[in-house]
């Protein structure tokens, strides 16, 4: 279980290949958002390269681990793919990344055009990780996950300590959860010091149904985040760093997530996926307690989108 | 002529109002720029209230001025008009914008869904002027200019102000030229202490011209940023400051423009349009002469695009 010291170790490895993104600090008027006087902290992280957080953690994943004259290797139809193959372009090593049979044609050319080997796997996504894994047990390329390693939590967690040395830690920290490799690493980093809120479609709750379980459960995905939010199960990792260090959960439905993604862009002309939409549409749901004063950091995890949809 | 005590003025006056936007530094590898190393700071504008820079000079133009029952008054098709009408709209004054036929219906309805009452007023922009100005003759109303008001330049300037407090001046500050009361007001404030390069589509060389010629003249105006960048002559405010405070001039052709507004998303996910992507342009060029080391500050001035035309 990754914990501040891998996060420093991470923040080091992948300086010189990540972006520091801006935290953009604003009046909550200015998001519309009604009631006491807060200060809401943006971070910008779809500004990340390769359009999202998961290359925090895909290049941590590759940085720490000899890879091999196979290059690397992943089982993803969306933003964990399109890292693990930009991570590997710029380190100069190969990349396959199986896709199901449902991912867009738009991704698979964005992959391609990242130099990496598109591999349709199957019709769904467990059928592209199974022939994934097949390969990888002929080629022995390094396999990055999209939410379950250690060095992936880590590489996430850089983004909580970016924040804590920008401007110190706010006083809630919102973020999204699918599988739960960003609420983890966040999660790892904070270590109990602010409240975090974690985010999920009520069509795709792998946390919340875990929380109730009492450990995690598969649960059936859909909606309009599915795309970046539809793990079918928490990751076991997570897990764990979530028992040592709890959480919040709260579900949205798809209207609030879909008004939020069209509030940044018309109100913020900020270009997000829906999945990085979930903060503000829980900080405009009302239903988060909020006391005069507080600083709310709301994670915008994800640009992969198309820019016709906000229209 | 404003100046520094001017912008110091505007600066407070327009504080409650505007945002302060991100000041994002990169590396210049990350935006594709080769030769020397340099640091890029990108500013962005675009997330500026209603979309632009425009706001600032707006919000300073209602703020410094007693505002009659009429309101506020002004004849733009663009972001000059969407400018005035949120700053109407915040400060609680009626407003009325005078557009062209040729305004496309997205924008009168934008100036409309701000509470603005919009009038067509005449085939051109010209026409749409002169009825603006007969009203105002009529109704008293305060006229706000879209480039060619000692407040709009000096609520303009109060950009290189908030850079300068964040990081320092840059060693280079790029920035795109219509009417130059964005230009006049980065110089107003910079005063000579740090290279200014100004950038015009070679389609709207308004600078440009002025300086071959010695005084503003009318140009032809057209080409892709003709929106935002078609005035068809210099300011005559601008022209005084750039006496005092010279600045060198570039032109650009729309392809170079287009290809760094696809750049700006593709590379960055910020969506820009074209008038924001001059820098970029210039930088990418080739024709900067850059020092290693440089520190190029490039105003990302405007978001007021259709998403779709990104894709």
């Amino acid at each position: 279980m990754p914990g501040r010291a891998e996060i420093e170790a991470a923040a080091a490895r992948i300086a010189p290949h990540v972006r520091r993104t801006p935290l953009w600090v604003l009046d909550g008027r200015a998001l519309g958002i009604a009631g006491p006087p807060i200060e809401v902290w943006l971070k910008l992280e779809h500004l990340q390269v390769a359009g999202s957080f998961k290359a925090r953690g895909m290049f941590n994943r590759l940085l720490a681990n000899p890879i091999p004259p196979s290059g690397v290797i992943a089982a993803s139809g969306g933003n964990a793919g399109i890292a693990t193959a930009a991570a590997a372009r710029a380190l100069g090593v190969p990349a396959e990344i199986f896709v199901p049979t449902l991912a867009s044609p738009a991704k698979q050319a964005r992959l391609a055009a990242l130099g990496a080997r598109v591999v349709v796997g199957g019709a769904a996504y467990a059928d592209a990780l199974a022939a994934c894994e097949q390969r990888q047990r002929e080629t022995s390329a390094l396999m990055t996950h999209a939410y379950d390693q250690p060095e992936v939590l880590a590489g996430a967690g850089t983004l909580a300590r970016e924040i804590e040395a920008e401007r110190g830690l706010p006083t809630s920290l919102l973020v999204s959860v699918g599988g739960g490799g960003l609420v983890g690493g966040l999660a790892a980093w904070v270590a109990g010091r602010c409240r975090i809120v974690a985010l999920e479609p009520e069509r795709a709750p792998t946390l919340n149904r875990a929380l109730a379980a009492g450990a995690p459960v598969d649960v059936e995905v859909g909606g309009i985040a599915a795309d970046a939010l539809g793990a079918r199960r928490l990751g076991a990792l997570a897990w764990q760093v979530l028992q040592r260090h709890p959480v919040e959960s709260l579900l949205l439905d798809d209207e609030a997530i879909r008004a939020a993604q069209r509030r940044l862009w018309e109100s913020c002309q900020l270009a997000v996926e829906p999945a990085a939409a979930l903060p503000l549409a829980a900080l405009a749901s009302g239903r988060l307690a909020l006391r005069p004063g507080e600083r709310i950091a709301l994670v915008l995890c994800g640009a992969n989108l198309d820019p016709a949809s906000l229209t």
